[in-house]
């Protein structure tokens, strides 16, 4: 059993500081489901106001928030969302916008830097004339940073293109934002800024910002207010939740600094897992807290196998498939953390070798 | 302004206890969602434990624990569920068992003491050689206690029976059981036995158990494999949750005990209000911590006046229609709160029918 | 076996007349999904005229017309629709609206004339402020005949009254005019005046009518044309359709004139059934072609059996239940049939009474 | 106005036959929702037969029977279906799938030839093991011929590989065969042999085969119980539906053989339109009755244009985009309309071509 445990597999780890727990124990609630925490509701103003809307919802999670906001926007029978083919909504969250809302996903080709080139998305606006066999775009969805591209950052000159895009043709426009500090840091854009052309924008602030749970949605006052309605009915409203609330506000002041040491702790590993014989970082994709690492062919490495090994040293990683792995960063990784796991990668492999070799 | 406030709207008002507070602030966490978070796995296996089924999820709401017990139930498309045609399910849910899950409400006419009558819900059961035109029935729900009734208790001895009947055509039964630990406290049965004919049961931790936050689903290991899938695609998932779960754990200790006072309170308040002229209580029905209270007709009061009238004096309550009240005890509400409550009434209904002479 | 089949089964199992074939043999058709086949467009256009709306649109069913009006009206996310807690939508159709379309039903009891207590209706039409655990009620909806009434009709009057109630709360008003017909000949009434409160109707073709196949809804225009995209979502859209609306065509000349004569015999057959010992017939609920048929208890006679030994006369019906019988009347059915039919009981009942001794 | 009338618009603009007309005007029926009509049945026998499956069923569109298979081989909330981003299901049918059944797609990029790539399709298929946030895949469709490559074969060898994968992973197979006599007209091959791997497939009678309304699902015996029930739900059961069965039954007859002589029409047009100047036909591409017309870069003619000057000739065609134009063959297009057709075109463009030198 590893004595040292360097925790890789996500950003949702992170466990609450101790300010974070102070604030909770202390923290000022009510009833959010009759009336309006006190907590809630100056985190709810908190978080509008950072992100340049008019009004804010706290939801248990992120999940939560990408399902409600897809759903209000696509509050008819017979929307349909643009999304992009490896977005979050549309691969990791069980379908739900299907499942629960009946809206039906178009999915657009997502490019390797997180993006979807802006003529395929106007192609796939249905023609309201074809309405009979056609369902009717409502929304497209953005997401920022794009994890499955590895945390890559949208910029904003693309956001208010898309943004463009969907108001000539009356859409609405929706940022997944789980990471969008990590983006709005990491591209050096203010936070409200870069969201500006959506129409509401999801914020989780259980990943790199390090509160215990939830996240945020953001939007106008009239949206906000269906929002809550159908949290409600998705069983998301709780009762004195300003708990959680003071945590998440401490958050957003502990944490959001943070963020730029992160993404360079992330460039330092990505760097260092490069050199090692076998695996490849393509570095300059690394652009926040994520790293995809790929086991090169020929190698003899199995990404289940150096997973394995690296637990041993208490490396804990998440295996994408058999030759890619997932590392993320958080405020609980320090620097020395990256050269342990810099280290433990080089046994691991080194090892992982012989034994490929000695079968 | 009144400087003293009594809270009658609701059991869900109640705020965390030290002990809770403290609990939450020192409570051992980790990602639920990766894995399993210490403090809500301890919360869940004593949930299960005290229920007598085999697990337990821990959920943001009663709202839904309910939507996913009926959805986990109903999971094949053409699914109908029993219900009362005033249970909590039919009536205060937002219709997300059909909004979401697409899952067919029949309603049995419920009785006013919040049974359904057992030929009526047998004769309710569609009959599968008639599926070319019905839905296929696969689930009853009961409420216990029952809210719409005044909080009256459901008995062992129908729940029971009401399990057979379940059994003999092959379909499940729930209990919406939000506040199902009145009940045993009022009938003075063990929890366990009194959901013993039951598959799941959704247990309110935020109402008189006094925790700020969540619900639990207890059933069996695969009935809750089934909802923690689901939980997560409603968006329920939340990662560091166990700093809800600590709260939740010091309320079965604090809280359950409190019931019975509340009760006795609730019935004290009951017999006063009775007295007063133009006010009357059935105190038969008040079973266990809620009162609904009516007004007689030719008495000249509004209940919606009387509500902002106490409102001055701080007695906080709810206006149903225009001539009931509904009070709700919990266990911030002392015998001293009662007196002063009572006093207060009488204050107001003196008052009122001045101003009602004097239009 | 017998040599003389008298089907009252259902006013559905009518065949085609010789007219109407030859109306089908010679139908002008076109492609009815890519444009408007001419022969569905006059049928349509005649029915809006005949039912005093605006526009109409043919489907294959009136379980399609019922589900499309139902989603049409409650297209918005969280809608409820009130209807009586035995009508046909609720009880006969699979609970479509919430399985397919995610509607919630408010159930109100029906009367047994098939009516529902205008203060009942009222009272379930949600309050708007009441929207965070309320679905939203859009539609009322009505039923004329009312099937599991046996056949009775609702008045002009009763269905103007429950118009206003709708108006008042800015709720739709669908009437399920499956039978209209009946009811306006009964009533005598015309049939655009009994539905003029209606926003829309379902008239099925395929009944009483004697068409082979369809349904009719009447509406709006911009109804129906929400109706002609929901029919092809659902893949009720046909291609060369006139072929059936030509027979129906040919229906509406033939056999509305018919209906009365149905009524009649219905009442001399109630009659007659009513004269035989152990059987009773409420002969003043006879109002249209429908006759609900009760067996006394202590009589021994089974309604299956029964249902069993007239089959071999060539008498076939419906048992609803253990003591109950559904016979429906159409224009196959002749004087000498129900003289036949009568005899038939007689023989049936003596003979199932000795059956009964013997065993 | 043109005396003349070509219409390429689709192959489901047919009109019956004499024979046709003459089989309806005396075809055997029945209630085929109470029981079962016998010409319903007698077709449904046939197409099983035909197609080498245990049982069919009749419906009102193609629509309709890909709504039905996908819904019931995905009966189970949180289902996946995986389709080509391309095909008619994902495209053209309103988003039904996921806006009435809840299923969730999941679509992989559609080739040029119909296909998608195996390993692709495999690659899409969910890992249960990530049941927490993927839905769970349970069908894939192919559509044979695929309409949006212009009408491409479906290999048989190829067929079988996907019901290889699917088997491999417990999958179902769906074949949306709207058009599969085409392609196994095309290919050589026996229908029953070409859906041998799949478990439902969709036939559509009323486009190549040129009966007026109808399409046919076929499967297993338990699955047609399934879609029966689920048919009823959508309202597509019909009444005496024999009338449309025995125009298809004619259908079956007459047309199957014209398919091959459609085929060769649409192979000569396609070679005739390639000459045009500024016209391109991809002729390697027309394997069946579907040519896509494109026009040429810089040729100064637009697809409604074409279109629309065409229409004075008679010729009528669909536009698809600006730039290109849809042309379908069936047994009412003579070789000598492919003649006229060739010189309006002719005529069209140079004309078309002028009035763009003129402005």
């Amino acid at each position: 059993m590893a004595t040292r445990t360097v925790d890789f597999r996500s950003d949702t780890v992170t466990k609450p500081s101790e300010a974070m727990r102070a604030a909770m124990a202390r923290a000022e609630v009510d009833d959010d489901v009759i009336g309006h925490d006190p907590t809630a509701f100056k985190l709810e103003a908190e978080m509008a106001k950072i992100m340049g809307k008019e009004a804010a919802l706290f939801v248990p999670s992120c999940t939560m928030a990408n399902l409600i906001s897809v759903l209000v926007h696509c509050d008819v029978r017979g929307s349909e969302v643009i999304v992009g083919d490896t977005s979050h909504i549309h691969i990791y969250e069980n379908g739900g916008i299907a499942t629960l809302g009946g809206v039906h996903p178009r999915t657009v080709r997502s490019n390797e830097d997180g993006t979807m080139d802006i003529d395929l998305i106007e192609a796939a606006i249905r023609d309201p004339k074809g309405e009979l066999v056609y369902p009717t775009t409502r929304l497209i969805c953005l997401e920022n940073t794009h994890v499955h591209s590895g945390g890559r950052c949208i910029s904003v000159e693309y956001t208010d293109k898309v943004g463009e895009v969907a108001k000539k043709h009356g859409l609405k426009l929706h940022i997944d934002g789980a990471r969008i500090f990590n983006a709005s840091v990491a591209l050096g854009v203010p936070v409200d800024r870069l969201v500006k052309a959506a129409d509401s924008v999801s914020v989780c602030l259980s990943k790199g910002l390090g509160a215990p749970v939830g996240s945020v949605i953001v939007g106008s006052n009239s949206f906000i207010t269906k929002a809550r309605r159908l949290r409600k009915t998705l069983g998301g409203g709780m009762r004195q939740v300003g708990i959680l609330c003071a945590a998440a506000l401490v958050a957003l002041q502990e944490n959001v600094a943070k963020l730029e040491s992160d993404h360079k702790k992330a460039k330092l590993l990505a760097d260092g897992l490069n050199e090692i014989k076998g695996l490849r970082v393509d570095t300059s994709s690394v652009e926040t807290n994520i790293i995809y690492l790929h086991i090169e062919e020929g190698s003899g490495i199995s990404a289940g196998k150096l997973c394995k090994d690296l637990e041993e040293y208490g490396i804990l990683l998440m295996a994408m498939g058999s030759s890619r792995l997932r590392i993320v960063f958080h405020h609980h990784i320090s620097s020395s953390d990256v050269q342990y796991a810099l280290s433990c990668f080089q046994l691991a492999v080194n090892n992982g070798a012989k034994n490929e070799n000695g079968n």
